[in-house]
């Protein structure tokens, strides 16, 4: 691979999405010193159409049209679910409902695949999961009486298909992984995955937070049988977006929600006597959905899906294979060793080095305008997000990161870390 | 009473609240055909404040600071806690937490409640609760084998105290009843009624949902244990606006939501092994909590906490009494009923008239530019909130309702209900 920087313009000046980037916010600024943001995979960049969308919801359907706007708003979970499964996820109409959080809907999912399956006793996991994810399995666990399967996952390569069908039994009842590893960024082969869970009898629950908007997931083709996942990442929905659920359709009649909130209700507003659950996808609805966060979201898909999934996981991965080489030839030498899979078909779109002074580099980085996000104990992780990182910000922010290598800038940091980075 | 239209004017020239119903969009037109809002009960208008304050969340904080703005996000759920524990509940500092839906809420303090009483098998709520509630507690007793004792309550006088203490006994964990009636408006007794249930051993959970910010519900001196509600109605928090939980301090220790999520976990970026509850409100977090939704729910707390939960209570009072005069006087001659408690003192900052043909009355007043709900099977329900409406106001809307039952105006349109209301 060209290491040059021309290289990486070259790079930019084939790549389809190029025309996306000028739809975020933040991006005008092209100068040397300009802020190189590869967090998009924490928090994604605010798109430019998305103020006016959350003023014309505010303004006009709150401010002006009031309580009668709910003849809009009541069809928006939905709504957003059909374009999420559409142009996202590879999944059917009416198998995603937008709201609540990722917790939240993994809560609810979680318990609803345990109560669907009354004979089986145990719940599976992986030990580096994204913590929410492993204390959810372990709370519903313990108050199931339920026993908890950690697969000794490596936290670097990811998952290993043979420790999981070792996991796999007819005790198991639902099994909980992320399609992309919030650490390493470790892509799991998500068809081979489910067939090894069906294989035994049980359900997978994915937790597509890292992945969606990042890599095709195809949860039809795959045969998924229920998901979770943020909007506020590769989608772009903004700091605390609803998140989404997905539930394969000839699931959803045998399970029932742990939380019978009233927007799970056939006929609402009827406001019978006894709970009855929808009959489709809204049954795994609870209160009054997030219109403001909504507005955000439905501008987030909307671009991703203009985008074409493919299309950005193919950039993806190709700013992740010229970070992995450059990290090769200007990070290895100082110590800093890439912490994600070697081979770029198993990745997302992000990935992590490891170094002892991980949290020091990262504040450096950021004093020299590189947004990275320091993980716990000693990884800098890095997303360069497809739909807003050029070929020739990538160069850049390495080219950063390597002279404070070369410079020992991040010795003069603290070692101690700040509670929230 | 004095019910000419002088008279209601003049209960406005000497209205201390006067000065803030311009401080909400939409109330310029002053004109004989001006629309009168009286559904602030449901979704409370847009504060004028509203959408610069949303706007600088989205375009600065999110646009402009990007991840960085977590720094300041991270305490939001507990400081618009603290604002609303202060200046409308009554509450103390660290006892309130902002975040995820009412009904979510319910259920977290729900269940952690009866799991805090292991002993005991009985869930108590009232049979004409609100929907959400009623079903919440209907989920929660069928997943741990409890029973639910519905309270046959009035359902226009509100909760009985001798049916509630009938309904206690030592197998009772929590109590579940709403502090305001959603449908009568009927005002409980939060004192008697805590006292009664702590004399049997329980904990009452309050769904303050149509109370806070129209009555004073004085949490710490009646000695709530348990509370939820939403911010979307006389909070003006906007629509599908966060939610609060309250968990009195001395309770908390011992009390742990079901839902495990990293929000609620102590040191939460040290992102550890084991799920171990923050120690204070905190613990009842769960996922990223939705930032742009706080934005707004923000300037409406403020808007409350500056006019005073008294003088608002005893505004919405003043004006739920002339309304209940007009009633008597205009509407009862045509068999519309009060269907609300007589003694104002009894009452919230809403009345509801009940009639044959209250969906037909609603659709009539709704094309004359008054706004009321209806609720199931026969009621036209009117909340004029004192935050922005005016004794002219509930006159007027009084004499468009006479208009249409002298007129018969009604009697036009289809009986059938349409699915949103």
């Amino acid at each position: 691979m060209d290491l040059t920087r021309d290289a990486a313009a070259a790079l930019d000046d084939v790549d389809p999405l190029a025309g996306f980037r000028v739809r975020f916010a933040g991006t005008e600024d092209d100068g040397p010193d300009r802020l190189l943001y590869l967090d998009g995979n924490s928090l994604g960049r605010l798109p430019r159409e998305t103020p006016a969308a959350v003023a014309r919801v505010v303004e006009q359907q709150w401010g002006e049209g009031l309580v009668g706007s709910w003849a809009h708003w009541i069809g928006e979970a939905t709504r957003l679910g059909d374009a999420l499964a559409d142009g996202v996820l590879g999944a059917r109409a009416g198998e995603v409902l937008v709201g609540d959080s990722t917790s939240v809907n993994l809560y609810k999912l979680l318990e609803a695949g345990a109560r669907g399956r009354p004979d089986r006793d145990v719940l599976v996991c992986t030990a580096d999961d994204f913590p929410t994810d492993r204390y959810v399995v372990a709370g519903v666990a313990a108050a199931r009486g339920m026993t908890v399967r950690e697969i000794p996952a490596d936290i670097d390569e990811g998952l290993d298909l043979g420790m999981l069908a070792a996991a796999l039994d007819d005790r198991v009842a639902v099994v909980v992984l992320s399609a992309v590893a919030y650490r390493s960024g470790a892509l799991a082969d998500l068809a081979a995955v489910t067939r090894l869970v069906h294989d035994a009898g049980a359900l997978v629950l994915w937790d597509l937070s890292h992945a969606a908007g990042a890599v095709p997931v195809d949860l039809t083709s795959v045969d998924a049988d229920l998901a979770v996942g943020c909007t506020y990442k590769y989608l772009n929905g903004g700091p605390g977006a609803p998140a989404f659920l997905y539930v394969r359709r000839d699931l959803q009649e045998g399970l029932r929600s742990p939380i019978q909130g009233w927007f799970g209700q056939r006929d609402q507003f009827e406001m019978g006597p006894v709970y009855e659950p929808a009959a489709g996808i809204e049954r795994f609805g609870v209160g009054t959905p997030p219109v403001l966060g909504m507005a955000a979201v439905d501008v987030g898909i909307g671009l991703v899906a203009d985008a074409g999934i493919e299309r950005l996981a193919a950039k993806g991965r190709a700013l992740c294979e010229l970070m992995a080489a450059l990290g090769q030839a200007w990070l290895a030498p100082h110590g800093v060793a890439l912490a994600s899979p070697r081979d770029p078909a198993r990745r997302g779109s992000h990935l992590t080095f490891a170094h002892p002074q991980a949290w020091q580099l990262t504040q450096a980085l950021i004093d020299r305008a590189v947004v990275p996000d320091f993980r716990t104990p000693d990884r800098v992780r890095l997303g360069p997000a497809p739909l807003y990182t050029r070929f020739v910000d990538v160069w850049d922010a390495m080219a950063r990161f390597r002279e404070v290598l070369e410079t020992g800038a991040h010795e003069g940091y603290p070692a101690e870390r700040a509670r929230v980075t």
